[in-house]
């Protein structure tokens, strides 16, 4: 099949992944989860919104959790932009496209574009955020997986081309991809910033949060952060990993925060910002594609996703057929 | 239950676990295993014998492979004792016991006592081997999980008592143990080095070896072990983990060398010979018992094992019933 | 003071540090440093010259070798740009300020521009070089250092102020800088790619290369870097470290190859991609400013560095006095 | 020269270094350094005492701190016996020897025995002590270097083979020494437990304790122990390293606690409990034997060491001559 083909000239210029908005049930729980486990920093409180940072970010925030009573949603994820005459850019590009877009108010955050792709996924861009300290140097308050920033997002879409097609005109690069032999795209993974993703899309029920992902320094506090989530109850949160990624090559792990919303720590991707390095390709009928060694996912890992807030999933008119963890086990000779 | 008692004036000095001597069926596939996956260093082969030991072991070998046409068995398991007396002392305890016990001639050991415990193990025990040089400071020979020394060994055998009780009549300390309010012993760990396990016991079928174990310098070490694994082909054999052990608190993952032999990489035991620190107790009703995070192990890790040659397994009067990953992924609410 | 202002609307788009060409005197002494210490792969070896890249890296080269009788020495330091019309672009500019620039022929690049910049540092820039598979995941090849790729260089130049402000109207960002009270630049750190450094310049007589860096991927490798350098024979050239940066917040340390050129192996910096975030300041009056823990770096370290081929050094109209170990260790009560 | 012989029919079995015993001016300032920089646990304050314990440790301190007016000082050196009766033998041996021996009160300890060494070390013996939990699983409280428990100490005194001699008729196994080709100890290693030092002693003016070294479970917690001494203001604490041992071979960093008493933090240590391993010889004419790479050691790291409270310290007859830092920076061609 053909690829798409990235627009290196966008009048607009979209730096980088930036933050995730959802909300949770009990913020006390999600609060304790995300700094003793995950290893964030709060920046503030206000009332019922906690804002959240990496220990390298100076930006305000790169999580964005709202106490409310109804299901566990997303509201929006959240990217930067270079500079404040990008958003004016970006808002002709999405009305261009026939996207919703309008100009929105935003606590913490500069002038505030709210968009839709075309795949359904509520977005909202940024130039500026007020700036706070780095918490990098200060070693004694670093905890758990001691995250250091917002690196990605997943989404799961039933048209992942479409959504691929849609990303590429807007100047994002294709890192790597699966793609059966003769098939369409069952995983995209796109990214602006010069490592391997920003965003990544996976043939599922969508729009749908998968997860969101945040760098850890070392493999050291991959670990630490399960240990500490034993710790303090959340064991049976740790839903994958740790275990080495296939695409995208990181050691990873995934847990599942108090409301289910999913998260993934992670480390080890590499740099990518050269034209002539094209996408890899990875074939979905290598059994060991997705993990080169230990356990495949459990099922739910593959299905389960956090829903946008007021957005009802579409199914894929293919389903996926992925190598589950319940597959490998009733495998006769596994 | 009483918990059996250790003997602390046995006449004989067992020092620790020594080594463990196993048939394979392809020499060449488990030296790439066994140096590269899991880090040995080559001592010598002899012919169709092939003598490895850990990067800081100065004795001569903890892994003794032989080649052999038959079905992968273990031959013996071997222990230290401190001095050439001892072997002497020994061989009375055996034989006060009514247990199996000879004199053999084994190659680059000291004199060597076969014998056979009261649950069936074969076991051999010297006082010395020949001294080589510890590869700990070698650092540029260190592969993959840059095994350290072999810590403990893991029999499943029908009755975990009588085991518990013979081990603790010759000088094992018991340090925990898995059993039921009103039941008996699913588990024990025994040990004579100072540190949570020399030998560990659990109810099976038996007796078979469980595992080896052998020590890693840090958390990195037993990643790079995985991913070593992965990149040569050994993806498959990597059987559970990496995770957080309940009983012991070792991090540790289980890898199944080309034969199905379990080889256990862990680190961070903890120190272990102040008589007043009592053995400690584990529930099995307490589901997270086994890991404190993330899933349980697969089913085959619990009921496979290496028979050892020519002995027959027996049954256990009453079915171990541990949380598998198999029960954890059908329980309706995971 | 004031600072120099980027100029974010140039022509062309310098996109990160890309290698360094050295000349050593024996090439085999030199590939066994960059091999077995560093770790870096080698792509290929054309006759004299030794042609190296990070285990991460999809690029030819980020490091060539050139055996030459003469002093050691560098011959240039190579960017990547964006696209091949970049290079125009570049050469106008270039052109535009007076500085030399012309075509070059150059093994296993694209066309390629040489060029000097306002303080006499011979450089390279390229938009293609041959692609080769990355090796992050031939974990098996990972030794020593496991540098993953070229990150950035250190110039030394009597005028900093001078270099500064020739990279800012380039489009470089100024991500940090020493600047006393009431004084000026004795160190600026820049960079194009959204981490901190590209380029450093420091105060010293110069063009010199002071030391080229590559990202280790943990902390791990860093100090195994050092235990294979010792067992090597190379533990003499452990020059500074591993210790931790206040300017960069970096872990680091720093090797002397066999002909003296300085190699800075480092990781855990942070991502700076936000024009809202602006340049960090460090005091040199603090004597804590380059250490945060431990000792200075030795005398030498501030003061040697690698003559560029055929570019006679000046002085500094205003020495620099760093907090040196041998001031610390004089000073009475250190 | 001949090595004396370790008697290994005591009456006695001294299982283990177990706790050291300080005075300090600051008992607020000693508590964050010990429990932030080095991660030690408190288990309880008594007034102007606070007991300290490793994360592993389960016993009721391996670090008493007293507030104390006068200059600061060690009061004593404490190891375990296995069993109670094992202190009457002692008692005895150390009487045989004519040096001073006397049973004692102390808090949180079982019976003990106060006792003075050949070379006028003050000791105390106790075969139990208070269990308490282990804080080895509880990860949310590891803070700093983790420090895992207390492994040995080491003492400067005028004589190391008399120390060494009387040690070793105490059961005490030599696993390590320097020693010129024709000359006396410079330095022995001494071990009960089975891992390469409980006690060290180098030739300097002495009785005194130059530090006391705790274990911690990766490099990764003495780089962090060091990160956050450099947070908290204790940057200039970092006296030595982080480095490579030669003797013993460990990963190590040492620090001057606020008193200045001085307090190692390494890991990967080595197993010895195998009666044919003999002891290893360092030859100190090595200008590498006491560090395989880096720079050496400043002089006062050498030279100063905690006073024992109302012990006068001899001069040795031939002074040490090693090789400092200070030394070393003044080779012309270091």
């Amino acid at each position: 099949m053909d690829l798409p083909r990235t627009d290196y000239d966008t009048p607009f210029d979209i730096t980088r992944s930036s933050h995730v908005v959802l909300t949770v049930k009990d913020l006390k729980a999600s609060r304790l989860f995300y700094t003793e486990v995950i290893g964030l920093i709060v920046t503030v409180q206000d009332g019922d919104t906690l804002y959240l940072r990496g220990i390298e970010e100076a930006c305000h925030h790169s999580l964005v959790l709202r106490q409310a009573a109804s299901e566990p949603a997303a509201l929006r994820i959240g990217m930067r932009v270079l500079r404040e005459r990008d958003l004016d850019h970006l808002k002709a590009f999405f009305e261009g496209k026939g996207c919703p877009v309008a100009w929105a108010e935003v606590p913490h955050q500069g002038r505030t574009l709210h968009a839709t792709d075309v795949v359904g996924t509520p977005l909202e861009f940024c130039a500026t955020m007020p700036v706070v300290p780095r918490a990098l140097t200060k070693f004694h308050l670093h905890r758990g997986g001691a995250a250091a920033r917002l690196d990605h997002y997943q989404i799961l879409v039933p048209d992942v081309r479409m959504a691929c097609e849609f990303y590429m005109s807007a100047g994002f690069w294709l890192s790597e991809y699966i793609m059966p032999d003769c098939g369409e795209f069952a995983g995209v993974f796109l990214q602006r910033k010069g490592n391997p993703h920003d965003i990544v899309f996976f043939r599922e029920a969508g729009p749908r949060l998968h997860h969101a992902a945040f760098t850890s320094p070392e493999t050291y506090n991959i670990l630490h952060a399960c240990d500490v989530a034993g710790t303090l109850g959340f064991g049976a949160r740790v839903e994958r990993g740790p275990g080495r990624h296939g695409p995208g090559h990181a050691m990873y792990v995934y847990f599942r925060d108090p409301d289910g919303h999913r998260i993934e720590l992670f480390n080890t991707h590499y740099q990518a910002m050269d034209m002539e390095v094209g996408p890899v390709r990875w074939d979905p009928a290598n059994a060991r594609m997705m993990a080169p060694w230990g356990l495949p996912a459990q099922k739910k890992w593959f299905t389960q996703a956090t829903p946008f807030a007021g957005v009802a999933p579409s199914e894929p008119s293919t389903a996926s057929n992925p190598m589950t963890l319940e597959r490998f086990l009733a495998e006769p000779a596994h």
